[in-house]
């Protein structure tokens, strides 16, 4: 067993896909894959999950030519997590609700050195060290993956509130009336603007007859997703520039309320959103004054995507590996 | 002049009215006195206020049988506030807006030792030290007086954030579609759980004839007020109860988006409706679990009335003058 490991493996969890990477100190990324997150629901909660980062890791290991007992291991999960690193709940991984991933991977591992912990906080915590927010003391992650992650930076140190459950800003309701949420909320901020948020409104205005390019080459308004919409926003097409837009504004004004709360200086956006960070960001940064309290009195604060991209979360979680089993 | 005062004047200045407290430094309140908040607008922003501060502190000097320079003045004000102590904006007391009360009084009185911070804080500083969270470390304080003011403690320290303007929980939107604030957004949570929110649904309940036997001991449905509400349902009324309850229902959404940001694992209410916290916090205490992620799963928190009462803010600002001024 190496005291002191040079190979960490980082996973990150979403409600789509499972991202891993194995990082060396230094936060290189040596080797990177990504699965679909797995759907099924097991009698022994978190097993799916587990299979699919078992698999993965095993693969990784092979590339980086290492034992298992040779690196260290953090796992990102996307749900309200427990100091002991067990799922408490999460709304967008609902057969991981009650799982302890770390015990059953090290069950199944001898030697097996692995810590769990919140998705966003794995995030925050690799643009603090090697990303965006170098030197922030007092800023925000926020993660626009299917749902929205999120964590605090306040006065230099990451605050994980009494249980560690803190920066849950997805299910913030912004809108009582608005659509029911998988949390069994209504109007959750991520009902509006996350992955999921913009799959809707996708959806809306392509039957309302408002994406009229994208239905045609598409065959059919049914077929328009998401991700069509953000390729087609940054291949400059306006008509799918102005349903980003509508998730801008959804964007600002969540971060407003958060803004009115904290007092932050400085935002770090994440997730798979950041790949329409060009069209997003400006849009939000300009109507923040507007969506918080005082805006036009207070100094502005940036919004930036993190510098980590879709990999923040992984290489995140890597970093607390490293951090806190070495 | 005495270097280590044994008396502070507090002052609250409130969206309706300036409480003014003299205290000794075990805290015990040795006189108190109200009025109005000034409505002018002036040419200086501030100066109404601080004519209001020191016509009552003229009263108190003489009460407690004390010099200006012989004790240490705090002033609490509902908004958000540089860390120097100037009014950035106040939506509830605009006339302030931009105001550096300190200076305008410290011009008036030569060797006047004089202190200005956010209301909210203030409390939060009086019922951590000799209040309702002595020994808590992760706990907000929310005032529901005419708006709501806030403050957060994290990890133990009062957290102000990057400028010295966070915990503005009123003016988070919980719903995006709702009422016009003053502050310029709308659907603020200050437009409910607020004593203006009691008022504009009482003024609704009386209308829809859903508060007949006040309307008809008021003289008409334009007569009733909040204040009639509060104590008819203190008196048993179902009928005014049931527009408490309406209250704490929209207590209990926004306490719930706070603590899914926050974290925390108690919650200090203070502000007018305090009076009414037999009936408002066992309501919002049974919503809570439906109004929080996961709050099936997270264990409950109390929420407690300040023991301070009404008089936390201007409690808190004399405390917050000994702290800082001697």
């Amino acid at each position: 067993v190496t005291t002191s490991p040079d190979i960490a493996l980082g996973f990150d969890v979403g409600g789509t896909k499972v991202l891993a990477v194995a990082i060396d100190r230094a936060g290189s990324v040596l080797y990177e894959e990504r699965v679909p997150t797995p759907r099924e629901y097991e009698p022994v909660p978190g097993e799916a999950t587990a299979d699919a980062i078992d698999a993965m890791m095993a693969k990784a290991l092979v590339e980086v030519q290492r034992d298992v007992a040779d690196v260290v291991v953090g796992v990102g999960l996307p749900g309200i997590m427990s100091r002991e690193g067990r799922v408490v709940f999460a709304a967008n991984l609902p057969a991981a609700n009650g799982a302890q991933i770390g015990d059953i991977l090290r069950a199944r591992h001898e030697g097996l050195r692995v810590v769990c912990e919140n998705d966003a906080d794995c995030g925050a915590v690799g643009e603090h060290e090697l990303g965006a927010a170098q030197g922030r003391d007092n800023f925000i992650m926020v993660t626009l993956g299917t749902g929205i992650g999120g964590a605090i930076y306040l006065d230099g140190e990451l605050r994980r509130g009494a249980n560690g459950f803190a920066g849950e800003f997805g299910h913030v309701v912004v809108n009582v009336n608005g659509p029911r949420c998988p949390c069994g909320q209504s109007g959750c901020w991520e009902r509006y603007a996350s992955g999921a948020g913009l799959a809707r409104m996708t959806h809306e205005a392509a039957a309302a007859g408002l994406l009229p390019e994208l239905v045609k080459h598409r065959g059919g308004a049914a077929n328009v997703r998401g991700e069509d919409v953000t390729a087609a926003a940054l291949a400059g097409s306006n008509e799918a520039v102005a349903v980003v837009h509508d998730v801008a504004w959804w964007l600002a004004r969540g971060l407003g309320n958060l803004a009115t709360i904290l007092d932050f200086d400085y935002v770090v956006i994440g997730g798979g959103l950041v790949e329409v960070a060009s069209i997003l960001i400006p849009r939000a940064q300009e109507l923040m004054p507007s969506m918080v309290l005082g805006g036009a009195a207070r100094p502005p604060f940036a919004i930036v995507p993190a510098r980590n991209g879709e990999r923040a979360g992984a290489l995140g979680a890597g970093l607390v590996a490293f951090e806190r089993l070495s």
